[in-house]
């Protein structure tokens, strides 16, 4: 294959296959999430299953079938049960937050209240095991026990991350596990449903897990960036948003760790505040991560996980054009602005 | 057999039998659930678990298997599974109702916060899923179809409930149906997974649910029933509790419904406050359910639906024996003055 053609497939795969996935996929969830009555209970799921989104995980789910071998239609019902899923969480951890806002659209306990937003949540958990139910025998199995482990492990990273909040140092370490927790497995999971509808080896479905979970701890260390350097025309959030809030992302921790003393009492100072004004806290902690390093070291963080994961992908026996649309995908997301 | 016999057989059965199940059930939870990291999250739910109960649930789902000549032993996962999903609906409705206490001690969202309760309630939910993963094959299938349709339901009865708060008149029917939604299908199926782990004939199953959903909702109205009339000395909570936060139950609507004018217009009215002192306004209400004959309707509607869960019950295959004992079972429960 020539370069030129090379690179149109390329166009190819990644303006076609992705796009087309997510397509397919929300004409699927719009046909099976219908509001049934008592309608308090149904509208709110609806409501966030609308809001939108890069429905990166439904899609996986899809790519982790096709990689193997298996038509995708086959793994719709995961993909659906997998974004449920994760919608649940989001709308019980903006409660949990006080999110006033998700997507630009009021959230659950904003729009209707917080009761409201827990039992439409509980409901969400309660339908995504429903929908999986629609596997048989030792697929279902499988599904199942998959699933199972990778909630709780999501229930687990959202307590870490909440005792973070009361923690003053926080290590590296620590916060690479809370986010592989929080974020990761649930891609990873999502590739692996995938490959256990192909019906795989464990062998082979156990490596594109790791490679989804090498990605997915890629990706949240890119968010954790692009709040911090994201463009604010494309970002779609507000830049900065979570050194407003006082998060300790990767950034603050390998601030904090790499400061000079003068450094570290300003950045402790500063993360002590609530301010109405953020412009001059913003600065001042940018400079930090400067002075710090710790910017080059979240981007150096974000380059090894990526090479970790196509490291992985590329021992696994699928066919070519699968491995790279694989690598694409993760590709894009890496070099994404959103 | 002599009548005197009989009289020590039923005595056996009813002093044996279902302690023997609940502390069987107690031992097997304190084996099985342990306190892992997170603590935050781990802890909250080996608290609600250890707050105590009757354990009606689970001891449901063992006489379900016993009663069709199925070792208990087969059924305690379900057993702990049904347990934990109770447990969880309550740790979120206490958040809901903003309740300060159960069982005379603090509820999660008191003793840790709110966040931790909706994220340890969470975790719960999928802690129940992943203990019911240890049955195989088409015993697994049926117990998920099961637990799926049955956790959903609870979630809309949930719904129904609060959505009543809001609802000027509430029908006789459609609150039947929310308890029904709400606690009976519960009882239910635990009774049917016994059955279904016993791998009976799916008619059999069937008939042991509908002597549990009748049973439960028996067991509600006696609820609603206790909470006014029971004796401060064994019930337990506060009488008159329902009354306070003008809570629409059964004997409510009932007296709504049968009210004269001048009643109606009084007790809509009590039902409109928020009293530091609620003596008057209990004894009120109590004048007008007795007016209106609630009290006696209410009985009657219990003695219904418990002649219709033995209906049910004495057309089911099985042993007298085991037939006698959820019947005695049956009994216990609505002579109880907890």
């Amino acid at each position: 294959m020539k370069a030129i053609e090379f690179l149109l497939f390329l166009q190819k795969i990644k303006t076609l296959d992705t796009t087309t996935y997510k397509d397919i996929f929300l004409e699927y969830l719009r046909k099976k999430i219908r509001v049934t009555e008592p309608k308090n209970l149904y509208e709110p799921i609806e409501y966030i299953l609308e809001l939108g989104g890069k429905r990166l995980r439904p899609v996986l789910v899809l790519m982790g079938a096709e990689a193997f071998g298996t038509a995708y239609s086959k793994a719709l019902d995961a993909a659906l049960a997998v974004e449920v899923f994760h919608n649940f969480t989001l709308l019980h951890d903006d409660i949990m937050d006080e999110a006033p806002l998700r997507r630009n659209k009021a959230t659950v306990h904003e729009k209707w209240d917080e009761n409201t937003a827990i039992l439409s949540g509980d409901a969400m958990l309660i339908l995504a095991y429903q929908i999986l139910s629609t596997y048989e025998g030792a697929v279902y199995k499988k599904l199942m026990q998959l699933f199972n482990k990778t909630a709780l492990e999501v229930c687990e990273g959202q307590q870490y991350d909440m005792d973070f909040e009361n923690k003053e140092v926080v290590k590296v370490e620590e916060y690479i596990h809370m986010i592989q927790l929080k974020t990761s497995v649930l891609v990873a999971a999502a590739l692996k449903m995938g490959a256990i509808i192909a019906d795989v080896e464990e062998v082979e479905a156990q490596k594109i897990y790791d490679f989804g979970l090498n990605l997915g701890i890629a990706f949240q260390l890119q968010d954790d960036y692009l709040d911090v350097y994201g463009d604010a025309e494309t970002f779609g959030k507000q830049v900065g948003g979570d050194i407003i809030e006082n998060k300790k992302t990767y950034l603050y921790i390998q601030a904090l760790k790499n400061a000079s003393e003068k450094d570290k009492s300003d950045l402790l100072a500063l993360y002590s505040q609530s301010l109405e004004d953020n412009e001059d806290k913003i600065n001042r902690v940018k400079e930090i991560f400067q002075a710090t390093n710790a910017d080059e070291l979240t981007k150096k963080e974000i380059e090894l996980y990526t090479e970790r994961a196509f490291s992985v992908l590329d021992t696994i026996q699928m066919e070519n054009s699968k491995s790279l649309e694989l690598r694409l995908f993760g590709e894009n997301l890496m070099i994404r602005k959103v």
